[in-house]
């Protein structure tokens, strides 16, 4: 990118519209790095247009003509791993071998749809009737859009656009605004791959960017991750413009601690998946729910002894455990939730309101925080925190601490900690949560299962990426079909023996 | 059914709730023959929460159990066919034989239901990582409700209940309040196959019932199938009210007439596709396209000419090829449409507004109608005429006839007739359409294909019936297992090996 | 049938050909009940010939229409399932109760085959090329036959012909000649629900109609159950003639007792397991491993406290829990195997060897049987008993116990009893047997699963039933369709735009 | 490779045994280039004793890990296909464009083996009865062999080998002992890509080293292309020896010519499917069936002038379109079927018996060859000729060319030329035939169907490489899965509540 100011992808080409900006921050210094453009409802415009004028030739392309392409890019994501990686962590703070660890993921998904040719099979039938044949094949739609969230820059994207784009669509991808710089090159390295132009187009922008993709009638279908909220105003408003929608918001996850857990595991891998990333991931384990008050006491006392090895600090130095969180106003609203907690009566046993990096004092940080006797009453339950705090409630038995679940707002993931074969079977079968782990803190379907949570966490009806992905990048179209018998072409030259 | 007036059925018996009452006729005669109960909001919430009771247990039954149940429905179906198609023909006006046929093609998604156990079959990945194992199964979402129309009061009900239900949810179904008495009769014949009570519910009604299992929180997912305006209605809503839909609507379905089709395959064909059941069907046959004038010229020859030997008459005698239209209002309405062709410039061949049926004078007949030179500016051509009307479009390339198929609000059935291996697999490719036929003016996808059309006769990612309507009523789970290698059960009693 | 002589069902109809025929025993009074015919190649041939004329018009019957069969073919299993089971019973000696179970096993692949229109359903590509079309359709073989075991007379048979059937094959059946009623009365059944004629055929024989079949020309497949000597020679005698084969053969099914499994489970699930039908299943649990002396003591006690309420007895008596063995010479041969065992060392704790049924003095009864610390060596080990003996052997570890169970030349089943999730896990992915259970000593699959053995348990690749039945009597047929553009047909009347 | 010996790659390493060695030449020149070495049977046991000790550790990899080894192998076929080529046409003669088009065939394979997760998720149920669960997962199967031939020396080893290795297996190839190196290079470029030592073993040889694969018991399955004699007599003595077994053999594929078919279309890719690679391809066209004496009139003469204009050389110069073929054995053998179809009354239109290319005068040569008024009675027509010889039959009608395929002792490819959809659609359906071309004379499925013939073609019940290939390559396990409830463990703690 030639300018300090992000633009736009616009059919394979870099589009600056700059008359509003925004400014991109480094969350590890707390100084702006960088301005990202915000398109006006024309850039869009041209973006859905690019989109729909690359899309016959595109759809007619053989699947294993996109996939190849795919190929490439996995290659080359691979190779400018770094790149992306540093990308990452100076606009999000997520230090590098998290950031690393995001785009992995990604790459994964970029993975399964190299096997675009197999997962797009149609089925076949003969004989649906005497002589009558039918076959249903799956077609892309046309123009598609993503809309994503600033916790995965890339990761997030990448669920969306491989699958979508080898599915034979094209599309327009609005990323967020916090942390641009890593979307924007993924997509220019899948122009390196071989991409026609005007398949895939990215547009930084707010509100009024999401408005023209939700209203403009050549975008086919929305895919969006982000907020609750968001989430539900992104479903209706598609669905009242007629397109369909699967829209992805927010979580509260929790684990469960059964008697027969095997501590040391509990504890090493809660760590990571309650303070990981600050937190600020959707699959961020938040509340553990022990079963018995020795357990309760065991786990808080271990933590908080664990918890005094994590490291905090930037980005770039890859010895920290995590860094800062997005923005000072998200650094303030984490902290209240604390202090909601503290004083709603439950305890603080290990207090990250006040932590200083130091030659990092601007820096967006919190440290890591621990509060025990939480109660589904208190506000900082209620909420997704998106922090790196970590609740614990503890209760008598394995079935209040899936009601506890059952009844929380949010769906998205969950774990039980047991050895117990009974146990496991009995909460996976009947917990109300679409991503469910048994001894796993953070279970995020592989590339090759599709990720969606239910209740409030996911609003549609197929999950994202994997199997669930192809199908809703792709529209049924069902075949039947008779060659009736003539005597006309057949005459004297041959005889076609009749059939019944 | 005691008396005569049409109640609900909830939680496994009849509910009477006759606070509102509309007339239900006989079209064939023009009388009112019962009353339907319109069901009040507590009565439908009645349903629903008998719905809600029932689902617990329902889905904790085995696939297995849940598809015996289908096996003995489709038993008694088939062994109360003749009533069932009395109780239509009599209140819908088609002829028995139709009404068979319909009942058939219900009777067809009940046997697939029986193959539930197959059909829920989840993916299970061994090794998603060392010793890690993940699995995504289906489950089935709770409460789900349908709203079906009157053209096929028994074929539609039938394509949504069997399999939701078999697939472990419950349901609440709103049938049309002009011909609700075989809906009524099957749901129970259902119970007599053994479904637990409140599995299936019944509620008759009209806007206030219909809004009231919009908007109510136990309700997880819709499927509607009617006209386009309320589908989209219908869509808007149950998403601004988080659920997921899938709403089919209207249709206009083409088919176009090669210079090298076999025109008394044509003829014979499009006889039945255009006037059977009145033209009262979603994939009715409504505009035949024709190829160069010579084929055009000899299409309407032709039909004309079939056309006199078309039998209309009341839906109980068996030799007549079709019956009246639903209401008074629907025939006026109908001869208001070949009236504003006529206007408009198009020539009427076969003008079937004045048709009198000796011994059913007020029965609501519309008399088979065919119309030249119509063309894509004509309100006849716009609209879905939803009757007895076949309009004959000419151009002169099969890209003509393309683009005006791909240029139509619906998208729903469409055909082809040739003989041309290149003609027909190109239009398959490139029609904008979800339901293709070549040389089968009724593309309607078998029972194990999946029903539904593109642009706005539906509304939503899945289609109905088959594999999408298993995917539709149901929910994906996907967990995530490790069991860590623990030294204090194993201990002396046996070692697990170290595996990597 | 009208005679004391069971014959043959060729096209239809009853052949008799009694020029050889074999006793048949009721094995729980010791008297010959009836004669059985055992068919002359030339008779065999018949069959072979019936099937192959019938076939060109079965496999052009649509799948629909094929299940129809099936779902009728059910309706009159169930409807006879008394008679049935007498059938079974008089002939083997398993009780009443116990020969409605097989057929229930039986009736549940008829449910799987009425899926056939899903079962069948081929893959389709659009694009494999520019333009370039390929599906994979799954057609019949033609004429396929199977040999099924004296042990389950009507399941195994039902394990092979509705499914080959409802794939558009037809059948020659050579059941055993032990007990030939009840499998030649299912096939009559069969006709009943409307088959054609010749496209099940049953013939009773010998090593003569064995080895017709596996060298006729015109038989395509085997599907065989027996014992491993036999089914190792139908493979290989298959093979050299050019035919696809499935052949299961023997087993030695083992549990692993783990120190935390339910005891109260344990005992009563073996029970079954090891003495039902008089352990004359392949499936039937045989061996109990258990992992430390103390659990060794325990399972012993439990065990032989338990068998003392076990009733053995005629067939026809509900309350008994197993019957006779087939003949009198599996009853001495079980005997000599118990006695072999108690030379070798081993410790028979419940004997069964002098057991007098009152009233069926001549009834070939072996007694529930206990043997304690077996060990690999002994030959009572190593053989497939095939009656009601359990035999104990103690280990010290779970290693050590799988690498007994690795060994062993069978794989067929095996079960853990253990609440330990890792235990299971860790069983279930490195134990080399086909069938696994966790706390389920008969782990045979469902029907929409598939019944297989590994090593010396099946000849092979494909299991029977299930998927793999229907990939077993399916043969893959690829087609790639392209179709060129042409001046000649589209001339002035259609120009078909250039595509690549 | 150091010496002038090719070797034998066992465990990661070059190993030479070369006590028996044979030459190999360089057809193009009909020099002698290097040597092969022949392996002893201890030399084929050491590379199977390798495989099975790398497969424990292989098995228990992710596929995903597995995977990510194919995604660089094919990178680096890719990079290094220049090489290959010239190793193909070098000992081949295949002229090097074509080589080209075999490696890119093989890299399909390598593509779709990238999919392996996909690929190898088994099928799981949730309550197969109350509250039990089962899953079918499909394991790898232990060492595996594969037997190659000369005519496409890496396409068929990758169809092969990375399916069965992606599955979790390990190999051992044998390829042609004629061109040796170009297989033995992709197996060390396979190393490269980081696989574990003994995954793959390439050992060269005969008759010898084929035994003892056929007879070791550790090999647990073989894949075999060649002749249908030794196709025979490997899935005889591998079936004797309780393996599962695909052998593919020979082949006689015939295109019928309609009297609608696009002559233009017809010569021009009947030249590539005739010729191309001198005819030695189990898919070449080498029969074409006119129907209709103008027809063959037209296509007789047609196809004469264009085969004026092919060029028959070197290997190395890519202009050409074919080059020898690979030994002057086999040579000598071609001339011979045409002399014989001469002598028996057919008539040579184009003769390439007495071709000379200049400065290759002992290259091993046959031009491209047309004989017309062949019939089924001819020794040239009965038997594979693999050479480049196309022969002309001509018949009266569809029904006449059908049942001259039908009765052919092959089935392997086949091909129609037509327009017209009920000709096309009648041929597929019932020419006995596994792969069917529609105006596509080379139907060779794509990677991710599956390549095999029908009758004396295919021996075994999956076709090679595609969904079958991976079914051949692993074993279905189904676990039946219940946990019992238990007082002890839950107690006071939480109760489980009772379900049924």
């Amino acid at each position: 990118m030639p300018s300090n100011v992000i633009g736009h992808l616009i059919n394979g080409e870099q589009i600056q519209d700059t008359a509003h900006t925004q400014d991109v921050y480094n969350p590890s210094t707390g100084a702006v790095s960088k301005k990202v453009a915000l398109a006006a409802k024309e850039t869009v415009e041209k973006a859905i247009a690019a989109a729909q004028d690359a899309f016959p030739e595109w759809r007619d392309t053989s699947p294993l003509k996109r996939a190849r392409i795919m190929f490439r890019f996995k290659e080359l994501l691979e190779k400018n791993a770094d790149k992306i990686a540093h990308l990452i962590g100076e606009e999000h703070g997520k230090i590098i071998h998290d950031a690393r660890g995001e785009l992995q993921r990604g790459i994964e998904v970029v993975e399964y749809a190299c096997g675009a040719p197999e997962l797009l099979k149609g089925e076949f039938t003969k004989n649906v009737g005497t002589n009558i044949d039918a076959w249903s094949d799956f077609q892309p739609l046309g123009v598609v859009a993503g809309i994503t969230p600033f916790n995965f820059p890339t990761m997030v994207p990448l669920w969306m656009f491989p699958l979508a784009i080898v599915c034979g669509n094209t599309f327009v991808l609005k990323p967020s605004e916090r942390d641009p710089s890593s979307t924007f090159y993924i997509a220019e390295l899948l122009y390196e791959a071989g991409l026609p132009k005007g398949v895939l187009n990215v547009v930084n922008g707010g509100k009024e960017a999401v408005d023209t993709l939700l209203e403009d009638k050549r975008v086919q279908a929305i895919s969006f991750v982000g907020s609750t909220p968001i989430a539900e105003y992104i479903y209706k408003t598609a669905a009242a413009n007629g397109k369909r929608c699967q829209a992805l918001g927010g979580a509260k996850n929790h684990a469960i601690v059964m008697p027969d857990a095997d501590l040391d595991n509990v504890v090493s891998s809660l760590l990571g998946a309650a303070f990981g990333s600050s937190g600020e991931r959707c699959m961020a384990l938040s509340v553990a729910v022990t079963i018995g008050d020795e357990m309760g006491d065991k786990l808080v006392q271990e933590l908080s002894k664990a918890m005094k090895t994590l490291k905090l600090g930037a980005y770039s130095e890859a010895s920290n455990d995590f860094g800062p969180v997005i923005t000072k106003q998200h650094q303030e609203k984490i902290i209240g939730h604390i202090t909601s907690a503290e004083q709603q009566g439950a305890k603080i046993i290990v207090d990250g309101r006040h932590i200083k990096v130091s030659g990092y004092e601007n820096g967006f940080f919190v440290g890591a925080t621990l509060i025990d006797h939480v109660n589904a009453q208190m506000d900082s339950y209620k909420a997704e925190i998106f922090g790196p705090v970590l609740q614990v409630i503890r209760v008598e038995t394995m079935e209040q601490a899936m009601k506890l679940i059952n009844e929380h707002e949010y769906g998205n993931g969950t774990c039980i900690y047991t050895r117990d074969g009974e146990a496991a079977r009995y909460f996976c079968d009947h917990i109300q949560v679409g991503m469910v782990g048994v001894n796993i803190p953070l279970p995020v379907p592989v590339a090759y299962h599709s990720f969606g949570g239910w209740k409030r966490s996911l609003f549609g009806d197929l999950h994202i990426y994997g199997p669930d992905g192809v199908r809703f990048y792709t529209r049924r179209k069902t075949v039947t079909q008779r060659w009736p018998s003539s005597g006309v072409r057949e005459g004297s030259q041959f005889s076609m023996p009749t059939m019944n």
